[in-house]
């Protein structure tokens, strides 16, 4: 173990090595930083900090996270509302939305289907999915979880689970990347982007 | 630019993303992580930075940050008063003294002289290391900055600063690292350990 000459620093290296993917050696360059950075610099991170966890909310339709009850994207009255994008978090749901290719709105699902690490459809937002779908409004709900095991079986469970009601499922197209060389696509990828195939102009736009 | 769906995870992101090393992609993705941790686990991570910030107080004799006027090391009467080791910074005397092998105090430059960064001898804690040699109760300064131009620079301003009194200078041995092949050792480095060679024997204790 590392010695501090501060308990106040030893303190704040062990919170800021608590963060995902920050390891003690960074942390501590983070502390130094701040204390170099005048005291504002370190109330005004913090304020944002405590903002953020005490204030954010969650949108009462889709789940996503904003400062209001609605979303911005679930009030906005330019968006076409037969259509639904199911997204595993904020963070796909973000992704998508700087696409600008998708006009419709959302369902933030907070997590997949993960048997392994005890996440099971009970604790994702799958039955105010059905909710939505049951109000009749929808045509179309948009998968677009990510292509592993897990995200197929959510997706299989979302599929049934909306077989009752009068709503078109489709999955967004897995294949080939753009800029991708053909030959160092992986098998499965390559496989699948033969079988889905569409006639060609179709992607072109 | 991203944008967020909210202006609380906005201004989060824009804070944890000043950090020095930490991009937007991952300053969202540990504002994300905070969301999903209980709101203590936040206010614990702002108040250890918050009072590190504020309370935290620098070693009137060695500079060090501690938390009393005098830091550990300073007070603890086991220590070699008579030997000082320089160090550029709190980080560089956190290597050293895990290596425990040096059991004198320390002297905490805050920095070293830089022209390029705007840092001269002024900005440097080297006239209360010249009023600590004064004293007269110091037999040797050990120099244990970067082996690099300004470290060169830095330690013979210090040099010269030290010459009125009568205290040794040494500077820390520079050669192969421990563990290194010859063969990929650069030329420079080599051709000092040659020169500075010692009997054999004396290192290896």
């Amino acid at each position: 173990m590392r010695k501090y000459p501060s308990l106040l620093l030893e303190n704040a290296v062990n919170e800021l090595a608590s963060l995902p993917g920050v390891g003690r050696r960074t942390a501590l360059r983070l502390a130094l930083y701040m204390l170099r950075r005048e005291e504002d610099y370190t109330e005004k991170f913090a304020a944002a900090l405590l903002a953020l966890r005490r204030d954010i909310k969650y949108c009462k339709v889709c789940h996503n996270i904003c400062d209001e009850d609605v979303c911005g994207i679930c009030s906005d009255a330019g968006r076409d509302r037969s259509l639904i994008c199911v997204v595993e978090n904020i963070k796909e749901m973000m992704a998508i939305e700087n696409t600008g290719q998708f006009k419709g709105l959302y369902h933030v699902l907070g997590g997949i289907i993960s048997p392994i690490d005890g996440v099971g459809p009970g604790d994702l937002e799958i039955s105010s999915l059905e909710q939505r779908a049951a109000e009749g409004y929808i045509n179309e709900v948009i998968l677009a979880l990510s292509a592993t095991m897990e995200g197929d079986t959510t997706n299989f469970y979302i599929y049934r689970k909306l077989a009752p009601f009068n709503v078109a499922v489709s999955i967004i197209a897995r294949g080939v990347s753009i800029g991708d060389e053909i030959e160092y696509a992986d098998e499965i990828t390559l496989g699948r982007s033969i079988q889905h195939r569409v006639p060609f102009g179709i992607t072109e736009n």
